[in-house]
């Protein structure tokens, strides 16, 4: 279950210096650490060779480099890499891939951080049942999180975080993990949303039958914006403060989800990127992209603690925007549409692989 | 300084009826709600008739009604007027020019509600030093506000709001008066900052001469956006719970200011409505919309307690967001550019009028 160092595959050096992570390899904070390096690279160069593809057909003899025998890549197409410290202790790795031809956004981060927390972040913990002291204590994170706008309004956003957490107190260290993997479509296709969440399911159902029931759930409560009464997409997975059967057992089962994001949605992008759409289209996931940005803005927990944090690197956190949004006042999509169906599903959300009506019927 | 009831030029009916208006007139209640009816339609058609103008040089033949001897209007030209009513008493007029030529989103809203309110915002109000029980308490709230978003990136948008609060506790009515207007450029016109802060400074000093540096200040520091560490705009006036030095005299200073708001910013828009711009400017207009919504829904107060109010309408609430806004990851403006102009001023507002240099060389 080790993840093994990769040092010449990472999109950038590790933040915590190599000989310190060879000498703590049994660590959790190493595990994790080498395993969002993995996930963060594997899921960018995915990303890039669907770019490439979509580049490909523009080759003319002008790009061509004649005295390196190779064909000149557009830099549109390839991730930016921003290796960043803090200060406090620690950095991250932001990653980002902006106006390409297959992806309008696309960021993929991780964080390795450490430090001090502030009181208020204590109190929130505690109001979730963690059994801490209540004064400024040390901890360490570490997370890999990824935004993924597509160009075309047939392909869905992806949004995947995985995350360590630990805080030391007088009776020593709490540890435990966070994370999920959603889908946000423009326009509702079943099979995909079926494919989306039967990977998922797989994923939890190697470590624990129940659960892909639990977090789906837990996923269509998260990303619901109150003030429309809908869900921000057609959901996934999501938990929060996973600390059974024990610290490897969920290790493993956070590695299982970080290595379903691929398969989960690649195929989707694959499948609908040539897909024909119009000005109309376009339109309407502008606007389903003013949603999400609501939702991120308004009400996700991890966007406002970043942004709340003293010190706190606001272009990586706010990398999960939208390169375009749109808000227009009242509008309302045609009864019967292809709009008014993904807008069903998202006021009420779809038990996608009938876990429930299964349940019911075996009951 | 009472107001008189225009029912014919506003733009729907009131909301409180019209015989229980004319029952109270004394009532600061039914002035206030005249004085917002006023300003929104006195706004609106300003607004409009600088639309009229841009469509005005589209005439043809074939738009011309020969039956009744008139050109046809274009709907893009006109606000849409949407009068609703809460279930808990009260409601609003919600008046929007959308994708107009000169107007990209316009919006100017009143509203009229009462009710009780929840412990939370009586909270809210108990921590700003307001000395009410802990109980559930009826409100009054009436208030203008209007968020107007130009077409041509070298005309500022504007905000401001204006509303009279009152709360009854078992002591009696507490009552008081909130607002401000603020300018927000994409390109830095000196002499237009200038106009606009004169032209409130005016509409303060005929009602008290500590006015205009107060409330000046109280605009820079609230609409603030911490995690850039920028103003939203180049400021105006700002103030809240104002109920001194008597209701008449403070209804008659809110009155000056909403009064202001025509003669400081329609003059920008005839000014700039028809300067030249290109791509380069069109995207920073974007970039810059883009912070305008993290202001609003980040840390706008207005925008917070509004979602957060069960039953809101939102639609309302949210027409001040822009139609179209961008986020571009790790965005630089060029070293001496117009646009790094723009950014200093944001990062350190100016004394506009040199009250307080002036103030230091009288000293």
């Amino acid at each position: 279950m080790k993840e093994i160092m990769q040092l010449k595959n990472y999109m950038a050096n590790p933040i915590t210096p190599v000989e310190q992570l060879e000498q703590n390899k049994d660590d959790m904070k190493t595990q994790m650490e080498l395993l969002i390096m993995r996930i963060q690279a594997e899921f960018c160069r995915a990303l890039e060779k669907e770019e490439d593809k979509a580049w490909e057909d523009e080759k003319s003899v002008e790009d061509y480099d004649f005295d390196n025998d190779v064909y000149m890549t557009w830099p549109e197409a390839k991730f930016t890499v921003d290796r960043w410290t803090r200060k406090e202790g620690g950095g991250g790795i932001t990653c980002v891939l902006q106006d390409g031809r297959v992806f309008e956004k696309a960021g993929v981060n991780i964080s390795v951080v450490s430090g001090k927390l502030p009181p208020a972040a204590i109190q929130q913990m505690r109001s979730r049942g963690k059994n801490l002291q209540n004064a400024e204590l040390p901890f360490f994170a570490a997370g890999v999180s990824a935004v993924i706008h597509p160009r075309n309004p047939m392909v869905p956003t992806i949004h995947f975080n995985y995350r360590y957490f630990e805080v030391q107190d007088k009776d020593g260290v709490q540890w435990w993990f966070g994370g999920g993997t959603d889908l946000t479509p423009y326009y509702l296709n079943e099979d995909d949303a079926l494919h989306f969440h039967l990977t998922l399911k797989h994923a939890c159902d190697d470590h624990d039958s129940s659960y892909y029931a639990r977090f789906k759930k837990w996923c269509d409560d998260y990303f619901y914006i109150p003030h429309r009464g809908e869900r921000r997409g057609v959901g996934g997975i999501f938990f929060d403060d996973l600390d059974t059967p024990n610290q490897q057992a969920a290790f493993a089962f956070v590695t299982s989800c970080a290595e379903a994001v691929i398969p989960s949605y690649v195929p989707l992008v694959k499948k609908h990127k040539d897909d024909a759409y119009g000005y109309h289209e376009r339109q309407w996931q502008l606007l389903r992209r003013g949603r999400y940005v609501e939702f991120n803005l308004i009400y996700d927990r991890g966007t406002k603690f970043g942004l709340h944090t003293p010190e706190a690197r606001y272009e990586s956190i706010l990398m999960s925007l939208p390169l375009n949004a749109k808000w227009e006042y009242m509008h309302q999509v045609q009864p019967n549409s292809e709009e008014e169906k993904l807008l069903k599903i998202l006021k009420e959300p779809k038990d996608w692989l009938q876990i429930e009506d299964k349940k019911r019927s075996n009951a």
